[in-house]
């Protein structure tokens, strides 16, 4: 296809894409004349990628390049290289030598505590935000979490195993990017429905 | 307690306290003096409050006012107010008459379909997202989601039934700013630990 299409096809404007070429972002087209180059599935795919990221999460450029570097050229091992990926997503908060809150947390509900993996750090942050608010972080309230995401983590990473290192990545990052989103949204039409259906009591008036 | 106490057990600049104290959002503290005043338990919730919306969540301080108008004067209905509060939160997105998308899927899901309620177009932005990504939204999937939060929300809203309406806009507005991070921190490292720990076969090197 042509850029122009490339460009009616992803939603992303053709001046942007000539950005993504410039940058090095997006391979460039196939050149078929002096003034025209053809482009393939592979890039509009790549094109979706990078607009999901930077447009719709609002990934700085810088970050959305570590994504797209790992993509292209994978650390040797692939689950280094998938938590790198997925470590390039918001939230950007402080790292630390130890992060104590979310080893506790994390060594509780059984999962792996591993520092350089960027969720640790998160983890440690929102727990954190909770004691700052005054409010009592709960061994019970981390189960709850825990035992839910576990549930919903096991069928998400289940393809992976069929995957190339490369097809892991943009799944793992899509995947998260996309359905946090969802699943949060999700979260409080649960809450608004179980008050407004009366399947549990609203507060007194 | 003086001004420098709450500013010591809140965390927050004295010069901070005293910009929310002229913009009205923190009540002046009872006159002891010409020039002190004595700050109680009260005004610490307040400004935690205040600290983990703005700070923490980075409401606009247009959003945090909105909150609080609805703290100190709930609207008739409970149940309304807590939507209110909730719904200025972020993420914002943008407002139609209808969102078919997310309709389709809150049927499907079992909950209610209100589209004043901000998670409406939320869900509707995410889907939407999904799509452009030139990703599948799948209602097995759209039930995976539904089904785990719709467990955790049971437990999260339980307690409301026992609350004054001003508690519960506290209560549900703090919970959802400052869980969200916990639940998807604790998603990432579901899925870090599953792979980590070869309970499920990571990518092809």
């Amino acid at each position: 296809m042509r850029i122009s299409e490339l460009s009616k096809r992803s939603g992303v404007p053709v001046a942007t894409l000539k950005f993504y070429i410039r940058e090095g972002m997006l391979p460039r087209g196939e050149a078929v004349s002096a003034t025209n180059a053809e482009y393939g599935e592979d890039h509009l795919a790549r094109v979706r990628l990078i607009a999901a990221l930077s447009d719709v999460r609002g990934l700085p450029l810088s970050r959305v390049r570590e994504i797209l570097a790992l993509i292209d050229e994978p650390a040797s091992d692939p689950v280094d290289t998938l938590g790198r990926a997925v470590g390039a997503l918001p939230p950007y908060v402080e790292e630390a030598d130890d992060y104590p809150r979310a080893r506790e947390a994390i060594e509780r509900a059984g999962l792996t505590y591993e520092p350089r993996f960027a969720a640790v750090p998160q983890l440690e942050s929102a727990i954190r935000a909770i004691e700052d608010a005054g409010l009592r972080w709960d061994p019970a309230v981390l189960r709850r979490y825990a035992d839910a995401m576990r549930e919903v983590a096991r069928e998400e990473v289940a393809p992976i195993g069929d995957m190339t290192v490369t097809d892991a990545v943009v799944y793992a990052v899509l995947g998260t990017a996309l359905y946090e989103p969802v699943m949060l949204a999700l979260r409080r039409l649960a809450h608004h429905h179980l008050l407004v259906s009366g399947k549990v009591p609203p507060p007194e008036a």
